[in-house]
């Protein structure tokens, strides 16, 4: 049962595919309107959107570990706004949360399509998410798993995830990508009515996914400045098996580095916001994982 | 005859392509050695570079207006920096310049394939650019006229251009992209260098060129933000011609608002860059113009 569902847009103030979707529900609140449970809709990093940059201080959806929204130390512009958020629609780890279900809308500038990154892992959301794959087949979705507890924006709720879409510029509004989001987040209150009315859903038993092994930086010199950039090989090629011996990078000299390992998938290929973060892409496994009715 | 020319990057701090192409170059000066002139290769904004921002106060690419570079009130960074470079290369309007031929490298989100922009237009300046189409035929050619007078870089001398390319998002670095810029810079210099051998050349009497006609403002609410997206159907068609009837934007409602006029084509469609500036794509005719040996 799903009373209360939140959409969170603007996290990052220069993915706008959130930032506008959200204004659009502003001017058109009843396209979220269902008969059986709530829907709040909100930016959640305005001062971000308006200077349209990623973030004032830090990365807003790396700010909700339970231990440093408890830090009354932290005092950025991004800490306080995720104590706040956290009050709004957490609290992060009780019982009652204001939110049942957040999912955070976001935009790569890597070439990820239609995708959904789940790291709030629970019965419900996958079941959600297996909805969700059989009316859009295109979608993928990444189990995410890189960091030591989920700080992203969705761990607030008990259930939820981060919507992916790209690829598109940062500061740019894509209509294709815009349209597809928009048409998700349909589905999904179609699914949470659906659900509250005990509707059959007949959904896959399984569900394919990707899921996160490790992260691969570029190249960098001794002042951590890259040294060579994506292969023009491997660019694009999100969601696409990348073998030992195949290019990885190019180096600003023309020399091409291979990659070596295990035959993984290779996703957020040279995402613009992970220069700073210290990867060009990350590495995931195909599998299969069952969902429970 | 050239004696000096001079290639800059980094002009916009998150176009990286230019920047790491100096950088490249930093590291292996002798790419640019050529028998009959010298080259100077260098970062312009790099506070801006630093940051991975367009800019630190404002565009430096429009700070070289004449009056502005005398103007000694203007004291933004991005003003004094101009009146620094004007001195290093120019000083702009002065017989003797210390750059004879400026190169400005830019990138685009725009998808606007491998571009020149040209609005400091000399005889010579078209010569160079007949010779690149020669080398490059998917090189395309747009004369830019949309300011009152030409603050480029590239203004300080009396030849130049910016090349821009694209599509790629602000803050990343595209192997394909870089490979095909800094080919062109190569065929640059073998252009000056067989320029100032007399080595002819037998360049195409005529170029057809896109000539700027005008801008097309986003639609916007009272407060000034957009309330419309470039239609999907003209999304990435740049250098397509657009007629009178077909979708031009698409309303956060989800209205289609059709294109009124002349048929023109469509340039520099949803640059990132250009929202602050009020354009959501250039309109430009195509014209054959000659070019004289």
């Amino acid at each position: 049962m799903i009373n209360k569902f939140t959409i969170t847009g603007g996290t990052h103030g220069n993915e706008l595919t959130g930032v506008y979707l959200i204004k659009k529900w502003k001017l058109e609140p009843e396209l979220l309107k269902r008969s059986n449970f709530e829907t709040l809709f909100l930016h959640t990093n305005k001062k971000a959107i308006e200077e349209v940059r990623r973030y004032i201080d830090h990365d807003l959806n790396r700010a909700f570990n339970s231990d440093d929204l408890k830090n009354s130390d932290l005092v950025t512009y991004e800490a306080k706004l995720a104590k706040e958020l956290n009050q709004l629609l957490g609290p992060k780890g009780y019982k009652d949360t204001n939110a049942d279900f957040i999912v955070d809308l976001h935009t790569t500038t890597a070439n990820m399509g239609l995708s959904i990154v789940v790291s709030n892992e629970s019965a419900l959301t996958w079941k959600a998410i297996a909805y969700l794959c059989q009316q859009e087949p295109s979608l993928n979705v990444y189990r995410w798993q890189g960091d030591e507890e989920d700080a992203f924006v969705d761990s607030i709720a008990p259930h939820g995830f981060a919507i992916e879409v790209g690829a598109v510029p940062q500061g740019v509004l894509r209509a294709d990508l815009f349209l597809q989001t928009e048409l998700l987040i349909y589905h999904l209150l179609d699914f949470f009515e659906k659900l509250n009315n005990d509707v059959v859903m007949n959904l896959s038993k399984s569900l394919d996914i990707y899921d996160h092994q490790s992260l691969v930086d570029y190249p960098r010199d001794s002042s951590g400045d890259i040294t060579a950039m994506v292969h023009q090989d491997r660019q694009d090629k999100d969601y696409f098996l990348i073998e030992s011996g195949e290019p990885l990078f190019l180096t600003l000299n023309g020399e091409t580095i291979s990659y070596e390992g295990e035959a993984l998938y290779t996703l957020f290929i040279n995402e613009a916001a992970y220069y700073e973060k210290g990867f060009a892409m990350c590495l995931a496994k195909k599998e299969r994982i069952m969902i429970k009715e």
